[in-house]
């Protein structure tokens, strides 16, 4: 079964045709809050070897395999500056600390239709906002002359409810990370821009690469957007998935320069702040790609994708 | 190399060494949070090996496989009782919503030391306190004469920080579910007891079953344990692993009676409520149990363990 095509209609009309085609064909299942899924075995096959692929594809470069479980300590969230330059996408995680008196207390105000929450405590985690956020802070220290090159998988959160199937509020990021000095964060940038691109082209992705920035907050937000698109730190590789009025994009490449070094103390055996850079592939945004392209049966996807997917 | 034993410590100090020894051995990432780590890619195989190795084990129980991303929207939390019953574990996602104002405001109470968390507001979302709670809101409704068997990964959390390994605040569960008749979910039930012990045999772990309770709240809590076992719902496969002083459960069969069928507003086709059963293993302890016995080197695991895993 082909994809019925989504991209002439109006922005939010086509987001819903594309997550209603995907939760009809059994690989969404829905879960009462936009941007939160579940998903089909076949969905996460897919999924998986997506993951994979891109690192069979990238098995020339020696790097240390990690995975993280998304959550992030408070206290390593504050040493960021995540909370000021985009604290709309922030999760904080609130527990219940109370003994059973309190715990009445909470329970009558639920009853009464009062804010319950107000009796929750802010726990010591945060959800993570990027997958490498968990691994910056286990440098801390100086790096050897190869510097680190890690590549790691972990759930993210971001507080974006959204229609549109590609923007959810828990995702999957695989990333390849490097720290080191400038010219091996760079290097490692410029690598991966090239077989980023690669790597969804020989899917039948045909990516474009765009100069982009993150969606810092309010205001000063737009400065500093501004400054990083001047200062070439992030590439997109984006394609149209539920519509070509508004292109996905399903990857990244970030210039960090010594921002996570200076942060996390990480340096480089001359004494300098470390640099460090990423790619990172959302890895259901790619899969959405690959089923809004090929079709919503991998059956019948062409064989040279089956075949590079291993599917 | 073997794991030193921690067998005859005291318990927190028996924890701590084989907390050590992961450490040491580069299985854990420490996040600095008690019950939070990253892991290796020597870990992260053992698991998803061992995760592969239980589908493999249950392939002749045709069943729908299922990704869910381990958070849970509020309004599905508060059908259930888990905030009645294990306040202490739930975990709450707030977000900011505010703007400029607000923002200026946050940032001002932070920098002041003052609980900025104050000024952040409930989101739709709870991080999940087990797999299938994502499952039983998708099958409202009336079943078909086989019912409903599912097989399903999330990551859940717990908000009990411990030094113990074993008992990780964000873990991994893979379950395998039965919504049906009460006879459909026995038989589930005595399926998996006998599956699930040959399953973690077959890999060495010579595990006990045993009758176990969940840790309800309070002093009520403890009539809701005593009951829950006279009626024989809960059974955990329990092994030594950081200490013997208190074996761990590294998986448990749970008999749900028509809990979830009523909360969920599922029934079987002859019109009465659906009952529900279920097998969850703690991916994480599974695999801290095999580098407990087996040593902190696969590569010299018992040779059947590493075929039985396709290591």
């Amino acid at each position: 079964m082909i994809c019925n095509s989504t991209t002439a209609l109006p922005l939010t009309a086509a987001y819903q045709a594309f997550l209603d085609q995907l939760t009809e064909a059994g690989l969404f299942i829905p879960q009462g809050v936009q941007g939160v899924y579940g998903f089909s075995g076949a969905f996460e096959d897919v999924l998986q070897a997506f993951d994979r692929f891109t690192m069979r594809r990238s098995a020339h470069i020696p790097s240390e395999p990690m995975h993280f479980p998304g959550v992030l300590s408070r206290e390593v969230y504050l040493k960021t500056s995540h909370i000021e330059n985009f604290p709309d996408l922030m999760g904080s995680v609130h527990s219940f600390v109370g003994r059973e008196r309190e715990h009445a207390g909470m329970l009558a105000k639920r009853q009464q239709g009062e804010e319950w929450t107000q009796d929750l405590s802010p726990s010591q985690l945060m959800l993570t906002p990027a997958g490498c956020y968990q691994l910056y802070p286990t440098a801390t220290g100086t790096l050897t002359e190869q510097g680190r090159t890690v590549k790691l998988v972990s759930s993210v959160f971001r507080h974006e409810p959204s229609v549109d199937p590609c923007r959810m509020q828990v995702f999957r990021m695989r990333e390849y990370v490097r720290i080191g000095t400038p010219d091996q964060a760079l290097e490692h940038r410029r690598q991966w821009l090239a077989l980023g691109k690669d790597i969804l082209t020989e899917l039948g992705l045909g990516v474009e690469v765009v100069l982009a920035n993150d969606p810092f907050f309010g205001r000063g937000g737009r400065v500093m957007a501004a400054s990083q698109k001047e200062q070439d730190l992030k590439h997109e590789f984006t394609i149209a998935v539920a519509t070509s009025e508004k292109p996905t994009a399903i990857g990244s490449t970030n210039c960090h320069m010594d921002y996570f070094g200076k942060t996390f103390d990480i340096k480089t055996p001359d004494g300098a702040t470390a640099h460090s850079a990423c790619i990172g592939f959302g890895l259901e945004r790619v899969t959405l790609a690959l089923f809004k392209h090929h079709g919503l049966d991998p059956d019948h996807w062409p064989q040279e994708v089956k075949n590079a997917l291993a599917l």
